[in-house]
């Protein structure tokens, strides 16, 4: 039996949201040095550096929480992958840039309105990450809309790119609003995720068709990600996050 | 005839200085996601971040005054290895996480002495430059010296680790210090490398003292980066940050 399934319902919501931000970190990181501008460069680093930052509150969050002495590194490098508890739309691989941007846009403005509804939260520790982060998620949620502008509504070959981003991440979305078990166990504190849809919608729907791309109806959906169910992606980034870490606990070798 | 050896001087300067730090970002970009720690991952992506920050200001500048329109982008990645001019110190792969701790010392502690000179500097965009980066590589030399002396000073395994990555890095020390063919046509505005050198020997070896290290005396040494003589590292490295770009210039497809 997975060692998330038996935590207090509070640090497994914390890990949840945790997760997302730590793997979706690695995931842009891995674009450095590969971005078509300096700028985009330094702007897909600095969202990377932002979703660090949400990880890493959250992750000592839930150790606080969970209280047997585990810190943010240990949750970070000692769990195997059937413990992390992100939605699977984060650990799927980059594809090329506008796929990244795809995932950014439907991610970013998930999260947006996550935490702005999570602001309110009676939990004092979420409602203030809440409140800060996002401020951030705003810029990222800016960011990848006008990308998904600029190449939905660009050059023919820009355009059958960013659909066909969007086609890739969209049987991805349906994780993000489902309620996780722990969720409904933490009223007044957990925001319920299907509550988030519509504002999500609204807001997606106008940016694909400003950017004169179809919604897409995918054919089938991911599931399980909250529940330790993951791709064989997420094996592949653990192993290079977590192989030096491993190798030398600490780094104190 | 490499493009590079017909640049009015000024502008081969500030690409020398540029590439050196756009290159070091890229290597350290490499390593977000496979730090021993969070924490780690966070400060290795913001030094890659002030260092892409200089770059761009020194590439820009460059190309506003070779004068025929290139910008930060086509400095960046429509150039060959032959025509960047960095020392080979930055282009050199990680290794482990010491080799990498040890390079960051000796170009931090290199970067830190020449633009605290560079202040002074009678073309007003160097100065302005040097006045906010010394500030930036303060901490990127603190940061460095702290893990050489935890490595160094550590355990058996760590300290011979650190002095192996010590080992390592030393031949490429020299070029930091050798005037390059721009240097002393600029009297003023460029520093003179070589007068950095004892500032530099002063606060490396007393780290290396402290850190229990004996300072390497390696039997050969690198040349010629300033001109465009380069390892088939960089070329690696070159291929990996151009790639998107030239294949879809400015990311319109």
């Amino acid at each position: 039996m997975s060692s998330v399934r038996t935590l207090p319902p509070l640090a497994g919501y914390a890990l949840a949201l945790g997760d997302d931000a730590l793997i979706l970190a690695q995931r842009l990181g891995q674009w450095v040095a590969r971005a078509p501008q300096i700028e985009e460069d330094v702007a897909l680093a600095n969202i990377a550096l932002d979703l660090l930052g949400q990880a890493r509150t959250l992750l000592s969050y839930a150790g606080t929480v969970e209280g047997v002495g585990r810190d943010e590194d240990d949750l970070a490098y000692l769990r195997d992958d059937r413990d992390f508890r992100n939605v699977q739309l984060v650990e799927i691989p980059n594809g090329d840039f506008a796929v990244t941007m795809a995932r950014q846009l439907v991610f970013s403005a998930y999260q947006y309105e996550l935490y702005a509804a999570l602001k309110g939260s009676a939990d004092p520790t979420l409602a203030g990450l809440a409140g800060k982060a996002v401020k951030e998620v705003a810029y990222h949620r800016d960011h990848a809309t006008q990308w998904v502008l600029r190449l939905g509504d660009g050059t023919d070959l820009s355009h059958a790119r960013m659909q066909a981003g969007l086609d890739q991440v969209w049987p991805y979305i349906g994780e993000l609003f489902e309620s996780a078990g722990t969720t409904s166990q933490l009223p007044g504190v957990a925001v319920d995720p299907s509550a988030l849809r519509p504002a999500w919608d609204s807001y997606v729907t106008e940016v694909l068709s400003e950017a004169t791309c179809r919604t897409p109806e995918p054919r089938w959906r991911s599931r399980g990600g909250r529940d330790g169910l993951h791709t064989e992606h997420l094996g592949h980034l653990l192993a290079e996050m977590q192989h030096l870490h491993r190798s030398h606990p600490g780094a104190t070798w």
